[in-house]
């Protein structure tokens, strides 16, 4: 089951000739999501191959410009393209008058519905599931209420392994009963443990992003183990009090931020402008964190299977 | 003094992954003004080498996406940029709204003011005006309320013929009077008749903007002599009931404008995205206008000086 994570936009607020605001697609099982949608995201969709219409649901972490006003246009073209199923959109408040004005100024016709969900962003809890997926909000330290996003797989369900239906002369019974994680006894008495009949296909794999924020130790601990994470590093090692004055983090403090998470593997973004050497900043991590990746415009990072 | 429009984004409401919605700046003596401001116009401008803290206004020709959701993301990047100097905007009702709405979401603490003008879009009348240039509206016909503009360089003034100054030996108040229009009067009776004393130093030239719109003869004439016209031409000639049922144009439309309007040349866009061949399309209009170009993306065109 794929699980990955392609990059729209890496740039912060200010605009470059070249980089696009803050967006990504994670997409987990063909199962599409947008999150953040920095102006031109729609453009940046139709660039890297994935057609808008696809999309199942949008995260918005904040409401800073540079996040999400590319949702705008994205409704209106989705419209357009003659979209007929509901789009989920997952943001903090005030959202809904977002969205409610704007459809009243420019979308009052839509084909389909724009269905607002409110993200609590002190909270940290479950606010999208299917069968596949779990999304949790992850309470994030910025200058405007902001959540992060923690994209996790469901475990999946207990296989009972054929060899020992085969052995044991399993029947079906004992078999729903094993995958409903019980032990089986046999017709002779003997109990044989779950553990020795059962196993779970693939381990559940998760995607954090955390962004826009400061550092925090918290936020890192919910994360505990994702196999990736996007985490903002908005500014240089040696520029940390405009970190703390902006409400964002440093390289070494998203670094610090996977190491407390105990990640998989890092990935940052959301650059100043200032920097043209993002290279340099992905070194400054690795001395704290090795496995850190630029989350480049255009990259499509994806998480394996674990078994 | 420069005349010049510099083509930011030509394509039509339906994104594509190349080309941009609609967007110009139109620059008369290093006055540099925003026609429309389609999504992604901010990094238009930049990509284009020009300094959004240089224009001095926006014009927006109706409230459709396509040509203004890239304002609200200007307006915020200007404030990030530190700018001071009034924003004027010139927009159909109900932009002020619009604006109110976003100052308040998104940028409560902007260092400068945002101004709105209501622009009338069934009146033809002067929008803005200064010493250089005056900006009229110029209704059109299109789904919602639409004007174009147009942009008249300002008649230059008298100026004396030095040498006539010489022959004649004019004093201070006889070359101030001819300035002013009137005939100067010799010492011994002679009357010198205005024309003979003075010239203009060059014509006064025009840009015309039209788009979006359906044919409109009265626009046309409104905008006679106009040494350019952009004109939207968003579908092929064959395509008649296209343009009728959506309120544009067909390539074929857009140049009997022009030639109803005595245009000096034609520059077309706002190409449905179906059409991959836009040189076909200033073809079909050539058979009519012979003068048509592209108004191709990044493309700068001059309006030379006229003496």
């Amino acid at each position: 089951m794929a699980f990955t994570v392609t990059i729209l936009g890496n740039s912060s607020a200010k605009p470059t000739p070249s980089a696009h605001p803050s967006a990504q697609v994670v997409n987990l099982n063909e199962q599409y999501y947008l999150v953040d949608a920095g102006e031109g995201v729609q453009q940046q969709l139709i660039r890297r191959g994935i057609n808008p219409l696809r999309l199942r649901a949008v995260f918005v972490s904040h409401l800073h410009g540079d996040h999400c006003y590319g949702l705008f246009p994205l409704i209106s073209t989705l419209g357009l393209l003659g979209r007929r199923t509901p789009l989920d959109i997952y943001a903090p408040a005030p959202m809904g008058e977002l969205l409610e004005h704007h459809l009243r100024y420019f979308d009052s016709d839509l084909p389909y519905e724009v269905k607002w969900h409110e993200v609590r962003t002190t909270e940290h809890q479950i606010i999208m599931e299917n069968n596949t997926l779990e999304v949790w909000s992850i309470p994030l330290r910025h200058r405007v209420p902001t959540a992060g996003f923690h994209f996790r797989e469901k475990e999946p369900g207990l296989n009972v392994d054929k060899w020992k239906i085969e052995r044991y002369g399993l029947g079906i019974a004992q078999i729903v009963a094993a995958k409903r994680g019980e032990d089986v006894t046999l017709e002779d008495g003997t109990i044989l443990p779950n553990a020795e009949l059962t196993y779970r296909p693939y381990k559940a794999r998760s995607y954090a992003y955390l962004s826009d924020t400061a550092y925090s130790p918290r936020a890192a601990e919910r994360v505990k183990g994702a196999d990736l994470i996007y985490h903002e590093a908005t500014y240089a090692l040696s520029e940390e009090m405009w970190a703390r004055g902006r409400g964002h983090s440093t390289t070494a403090e998203a670094a610090k931020a996977a190491v407390k998470a105990e990640a998989g593997r890092l990935i940052i973004g959301h650059f100043s402008s200032r920097y043209k050497n993002h290279e340099a900043l992905v070194e400054e991590c690795r001395t704290i964190f090795p496995n850190t990746y630029l989350a480049t415009e255009g990259e499509k990072f994806v998480i394996e299977e674990k078994r």
